[in-house]
């Protein structure tokens, strides 16, 4: 029997937050929200970390495929991207005028990004959604915004469930909500609300919590682009956490369309603080008229870091390497799964794959594999789609393999 | 006559920048919300900060007093906050868990701010002032917000104005507006509004733009306190502006009272990227129920940044020495005016101070002296309030006196 690791450390250090952090850890990097399923599998602080891997603060390391929920796309303390910023933190960071490195960013990102003409930045992917929002109201002084169910951009008030805590109804009293691949519904909405919807916002595939991944139909990114020009809709498109990972000129470009307004942040900048809001030139007027800005949003180190990080993944030509690291490791696992008797359903694009094991719908089967991986060094979570990096050596991929098997093994054992 | 700066490498990077980014350069950051009026005067683009200073792209060297409008609060390139923050990123930033240094820094935060039970971090000051919101939405059950007219609390929808373009109705349509200092008119709108106000929310005194700023009336943040506490209205401290710069313990602390939800950023952590949301127990469970989360919210470097910087406020007893050179500056730059016949209004904070040279209600005599002081290295901006750092030294005050006495004849001959 494997023996479990010692997470004392990270338990006293969670013991005392408790009492200083509301929830101790809130959000997607603590217990709950992180689908740290069974939690006690699970390290909660971290106290170092280098290309792929963290170690947490009882020194236990693991191989990370959370990579910080996406930050992570080079490896962390990436070399190239740290110098860059280091460079540019000597100089300066966040002062009363913009460093001139922010014009060479914009260049940047617009010579990259297929549907950028124009590119504006901030600091949560959250201030990008927000402010595509406010942008597409303020083009079109329509109020409406269309959703795909089981969509996550955010968690501005107006992205939110009408029953979260601390929302009220008229934070939400304009969305609508529309099942992803079904075009006629969302023709539906549209013919339904004519001349009142503002925007379409959506993920470029179905990447939510708790649920198999779910890719775009054949050709319904053509029919939805097409639909949304003909009722002037604009279509943003949150590619905050798949954007660079499958295709460095957009997600939209991967799926062969056009957004009008496109959202990144996590890999932009390789973990470094920042977002970016690109968009087509009829939005320029609209986004150029909002009052919409922050302390830090003009801050130049974290624009170092993007440029470096964005020249590194051109030379890497990351998004193809990814993708082979991932089918790697996909048909890896599967094939662990299968010979100990296990269907492992991975889905959602290889850079980015959600796991499940199949014929266990009570998902107890899945959480006691997942937390075998973990207590062997791959950090999975159960419920959550994870991340690959360029530091992922094929060494790391092999172990990983070995690891899901015995953790396959162990599991049948204990059925 | 004194020779104009040469602003040419600026006004070219603005050129390239409007082609690229929506306004060139948008926000605060930028010429027109920025007040750089008359924007001739003015810069447009940084090539380099240390301690008290800002160099432009064409090498014109100011004496900053905006402070990258709050953020330095140390001197740009602290030495002792950028090696805390140094020694961090070797070891980790962003990664998939927060690293153990966060529960170091809600501790400092709760010892250090006396109404901070717990704190909370996130990036802009506006996450933090919004979480505050929805806490006090969620812990209440009711809607109405009530704001002080002239305030500033970021820029997500609610905190808007109507007639702001890409906001709509629903986005204002809970909140309330009273006069500053008018707690009788305040009184009203509790009254009126009875059990159904879930937050106020505040900043210390009136710091807006364009008018003179004014300090609370003797009596006022008591009296508020107890109306607040009387109708069971969170009292909400929007401080992202003053803290740290009237008083370690927090503005509420300086003006004698305990805010129930107090909002830092800028000042926090030097110019590292961070925001934080501190207060009361009775409010711990209430914001532990958000959804509310980001990408960078647990990363760190700031989190270093931060401990280092508050720990040489501590050190330096910040406060006390930045009332000092602010008392020195007004002292001298009013003498300054006198001496040519002029009447210069400094209101506000000596630490975060406004300027007018009164007896000009068409403002283009102010506006004149604010141009005579750019182009002779004192940076100041025409209606928008100053900020003072540690790093600012009698020589740099004196240069400054100088520099407005030359300003003011310039200006007394041309008049």
């Amino acid at each position: 029997m494997h023996k479990a690791n010692d997470y004392s450390r990270s338990r006293e250090a969670f013991s005392r937050a408790c009492s200083l952090i509301p929830a101790g850890i809130y959000g997607h990097q603590g217990p709950v929200e992180g689908c740290y399923v069974p939690v006690e599998a699970y390290p909660l602080y971290a106290s170092r970390a280098q290309g792929s891997y963290l170690w947490d603060l009882d020194g236990n390391r693991f191989i990370d495929y959370m990579c910080a929920y996406g930050p992570n796309i080079l490896g962390y303390n990436d070399p190239d991207v740290d110098a860059a910023a280091a460079k540019q933190r000597a100089i300066c960071d966040c002062t009363t005028l913009p460093h001139s490195i922010m014009v060479d960013l914009a260049d940047l990102l617009v010579s990259t990004v297929k549907s950028a003409d124009w590119a504006f930045f901030a600091k949560n992917g959250n201030d990008a959604t927000t402010g595509a929002v406010m942008t597409a109201r303020a083009y079109s002084h329509r109020k409406k915004i269309v959703f795909f169910k089981g969509y996550y951009h955010g968690v501005a008030p107006w992205t939110q469930k009408i029953d979260y805590p601390g929302i009220i109804p008229e934070d939400v009293a304009n969305n609508l909500y529309v099942d992803w691949n079904d075009f006629d519904q969302l023709e539906q909405v549209f013919l339904a609300n004519k001349g009142q919807i503002a925007a379409l916002i959506a993920q470029p595939y179905m990447h939510g919590n708790f649920q198999d991944n779910v890719l775009p139909a054949e050709g319904f990114w053509q029919k939805v682009r097409k639909l949304c020009t003909e009722h002037d809709v604009v279509l943003i498109l949150d590619d905050v956490r798949a954007g660079f990972r499958l295709d460095l000129a957009g997600s939209d470009h991967f799926y062969g369309f056009e957004a009008d307004l496109i959202c990144f942040c996590k890999a932009l900048a390789n973990g470094y603080n920042m977002s970016a809001l690109c968009g087509k030139d009829f939005l320029k007027n609209a986004i150029s008229s909002l009052s919409y800005t922050g302390s830090y949003w003009m801050s130049a180190v974290p624009f170092a870091a993007a440029i470096a990080a964005i020249q590194k993944m051109q030379r890497l030509k990351l998004p193809a390497l990814l993708l082979k690291k991932g089918e790697t490791l996909r048909s890896g696992l599967s094939a662990a799964g299968k010979k100990h008797g296990f269907d492992l359903h991975v889905s959602g694009e290889p850079a980015l794959f959600y796991l499940r094991v199949a014929d266990d719908e009570s998902l107890m089967l899945h959480q006691a594999w997942v937390a075998e991986c973990v207590q062997r060094g791959a950090f999975f979570t159960s419920h959550h789609n994870h991340f690959l990096n360029a530091a992922l050596s094929d060494a790391d991929i092999e172990e990983t393999i070995a690891v899901a098997e015995e953790a396959f093994a162990a599991v049948k054992q204990r059925a």
